[in-house]
């Protein structure tokens, strides 16, 4: 079972069934066009169906943005909440982090590629971008731990590894392809033996 | 001297100093709000001179994108192209080549940050995208040589590693500030010796 799949059922609770296909259609269609360049015309036409249609089911097109950051940031906050990122030596929860990070991407594609490429141009971007942050500082703390164990290196800063981690699993939204070659299984076990043991033989 | 500073020379060379502060302007108004959604007249608005002073300079605002990616991908074919990239063992021109490339993103950011958020929407776009491609198969065939020597680890295929590679050099433009505490040198040391060597003491 997937260690995401208890959240994604409490978050996709939230939405009805044409309210769920209209989202993942319209995420589709942000990652296409950008958020800001997307109209509601636009979006109709992409989906097949007609404006009003549209509006039968959501308010507007910043709930439908609002639906999909939520789905993202809510996968990347219940890896932090699972038990096995509060228990054992912080070097072996940093483990399970990534590792759980990088399902929730390789799960939750098409939402967490527009959550990376938001631009914070109003209230409702600049509070996901903060909830990414509080996400990424949460993670820099468990790097603070495994370094004061001595199980990380301490000649790069705790910041600097963050985000050079999660370099490496961000670019997943950039390559990684559902129906590819590579199953999702493989890139997160590819991202943690980089992360931890380097290129070098 | 910036292993890069010999190109910078070469492609600056092609624009006047009206135009350069033109393009860095411009690239700079792209990024915020998207090269889709820049009108020349949010340009202008954004420079602080007329449309008809833009277009004295340049002919079109493909025209500065065109010489923005150009930049961007000079600097990191440059890198290739350097003596460095082409003699010694693949796993010291890897090291080369990745500490080179990070150079390229801390000199050029603005360049490279338009180059890294292309949607490939038009000709231009698709063909500077072939061109990062291009640039991707020579590291990742380096990679492979790398491997081949039994100096690389080989449980992660060739394209894997050289994606991740380039997710934390590429994460440079999300978070690196010209300005900051953390120095361009000290970025590359830090990025080469997460690769090489990985997180775990």
């Amino acid at each position: 079972m997937s260690v995401t799949s208890a959240v994604d059922t409490a978050v996709k609770s939230r939405v009805t069934h044409d309210q769920e296909s209209i989202l993942l259609g319209a995420v589709e269609v942000f990652n296409r066009h950008g958020y800001d360049a997307t109209s509601m015309g636009l979006l109709a036409e992409n989906l097949g169906i007609t404006k009003s249609a549209i509006y039968h089911h959501v308010p507007s097109k910043e709930y439908l943005l609002e639906l999909a950051l939520d789905r993202a940031l809510g996968g990347l906050e219940g890896v932090l909440a699972d038990p096995l990122a509060t228990t054992s030596p912080a070097v072996s929860r940093l483990d399970f982090v990534l590792r759980a990070a990088t399902e929730v991407l390789t799960d939750r594609l098409p939402y967490v590629t527009l959550l990376l490429r938001l631009r914070g141009n109003t209230e409702l971007e600049r509070a996901a971008l903060e909830r990414r942050r509080t996400f990424n500082r949460a993670v820099a703390e468990l790097v603070d731990e495994a370094q004061a164990d001595g199980a990380i290196r301490s000649d790069v800063d705790s910041r600097a590894i963050t985000r050079l981690l999660f370099g490496m699993i961000n670019s997943v939204v950039d390559w990684y392809r559902p129906d590819g070659r590579v199953s999702a299984a493989k890139v997160a076990d590819d991202i943690v033996a980089v992360a931890f043991g380097g290129i070098r033989n």
